[in-house]
């Protein structure tokens, strides 16, 4: 199959190495050249450090998979399926879903990798809508699985389906929305725990490398395995709902105090900043970059060789 | 050094292996005898666990260094720290603190596991409040690391620092809070994710299924060893400066959506608990909170395998 990667920021990037480690011909495109060329190199290394950890067998077969095409129309020519990662900017995005619906048959599907812009406000005035999409990846996509897949106003639920077949063929877990929320489900869980991380550390109980350790040596290790549902069913002896009848009264008086807004200073977020440059250096995020990736392919490797739990 | 657990819960139990894993004699007490036999049980298969893991070395000295006691007094006994971990009735741990800061003297730290009640609520009518302190574990702290300490309000440094000192050499981490908050850190962090995730499923958006994945398969692969803080300085070129400048605006339009109150229905909970059931029958949770602590070995073996990130 042939898919077209339009946008080759961070987002875009790794979805070509998703779309080309399936086999499928990856055409890349940027409206900004320069952007283009250093994605190429950037798509380069991140495959020879998958191909060094034994994730990828021929390096070499993947990338000669990825094509730059210097104009939209030849990037789209004979696709069948569009993974949109430009910018955040919701006139851009209207611009591009229209421009991609016009130079699409109908039965190409669209996709877009927004985190943050509801798919009502940017699939308007298009012709062929039933196609367009939502699929909104954990970063990088080529290391995390799971997707979510948000639903237009006028999205079909055949194209919702095909969209999941192709992702689950390349390796990723879909998460399908029943219906458009703002944030989605990934940025409204990882929002509420930044939430409740600026409004503790803004009034002075902890710091933010406390909070980060409250995650790295505690609550992550359950979380990496078994999800907050899970993780409270395991945690009583009659399961999910004794726990809700023992703790529901608890979390109902703590979630009240959750209502108040929470706000943050430019001096925590300096703060935050400087000790996190201290561990991480500014000048050398991209290393640290290649340093998480390397971690996460280790840790995929682990989980993937751990049993998870059946009864039989 | 000797130290008394009082209350043989899932929590005091794990406690006791904590503690006599660092070589410290444990004397276990209970104000139910029954439950003090069945925690030496339970222990006992905690430990086997721990040793066929190659965790423990000698599961025999170990189990040989934790004693149960009939009495209270008799658990105090030259003792230099004593772990609360009875049920969380605030009357009862009133109670049970008195008693402690009597038949204690002066110098012995006194902890409590709570996590839900605040300190300034039971360290009340005290000859020696300074001595007490909230030592909160994640479940359970002898796979966990992570042990919040939050101070009363006449609990002093000194004391904060003994207990740290302590459990730093039992192999915890410890979090201290700079002053008491309810829920303290790790449940109020926990609370904010279920609450958002409660939100998600009552309203019809996802299944519980669906969050857990979300976890285990997107945001927790990350949190294991990056915290929501390190998470967003890695995700911008311009570390988390930049990206707070980048998505501070679309945060706050999220986080003025979690104001909104969030109500559970008991078909949601009986809905999440059944299809938990399926995966993990409830008449079978020991079972599967002994595959979750083994999970949790390995896990454990892998990160420390990892290496954390250094600039040199």
């Amino acid at each position: 199959m042939s898919i077209a990667c339009v946008g080759t920021g961070n987002v875009g990037r790794a979805w070509a190495i998703v779309f080309a480690r399936a086999g499928h011909r990856v055409r890349l495109y940027d409206v900004d050249e320069g952007a283009l060329n250093g994605a190429l190199d950037a798509i380069s290394r991140s495959v020879d450090s998958l191909a060094s950890a034994g994730e990828v067998e021929d390096a070499k077969k993947l990338l000669g998979l990825i094509q730059p095409e210097r104009s939209l129309p030849a990037a789209l020519h004979g696709v069948e399926y569009v993974q949109e990662s430009i910018s955040e900017r919701l006139s851009l995005k209207q611009a591009v879903f229209k421009e991609l619906d016009q130079h699409c048959s109908p039965e190409v599907l669209l996709a877009s990798s927004t985190s943050e812009l509801a798919p009502s406000t940017f699939l308007t005035e298009l012709e062929h809508p039933q196609r367009c999409l939502v699929a909104h990846p954990v970063n990088p996509p080529y290391l995390i699985p799971l997707v979510e897949l948000c639903p237009g106003p006028d999205t079909s639920p055949a194209a919702l389906d095909s969209a999941e077949a192709l992702l689950t063929g390349c390796g990723m877990s879909c998460l399908r929305l029943k219906k458009e929320v703002n944030g989605f489900v990934m940025n409204r869980l990882q929002g509420a725990l930044l939430r409740e991380a600026l409004r503790l550390t803004e009034s002075g109980v902890c710091s933010p490398e406390d909070v980060d350790r409250a995650l790295t040596e505690g609550l992550g290790r359950r979380w990496v395995f078994l999800g907050p549902f899970a993780t409270g069913h395991l945690n009583s002896s009659t399961g999910f709902r004794g726990y809700m009848d023992m703790l529901g009264p608890a979390w109902r008086r703590l979630f009240d105090e959750m209502r108040e807004d929470v706000t943050w200073s430019d001096t925590l977020v300096d703060g935050a900043a400087d000790a996190l440059a201290e561990r991480y250096p500014e000048d050398a995020i991209a290393a640290a970059q290649a340093w998480r990736d390397k971690r996460l392919i280790q840790l995929n490797q682990h989980l993937n060789a751990q049993l998870n739990y059946k009864k039989d």
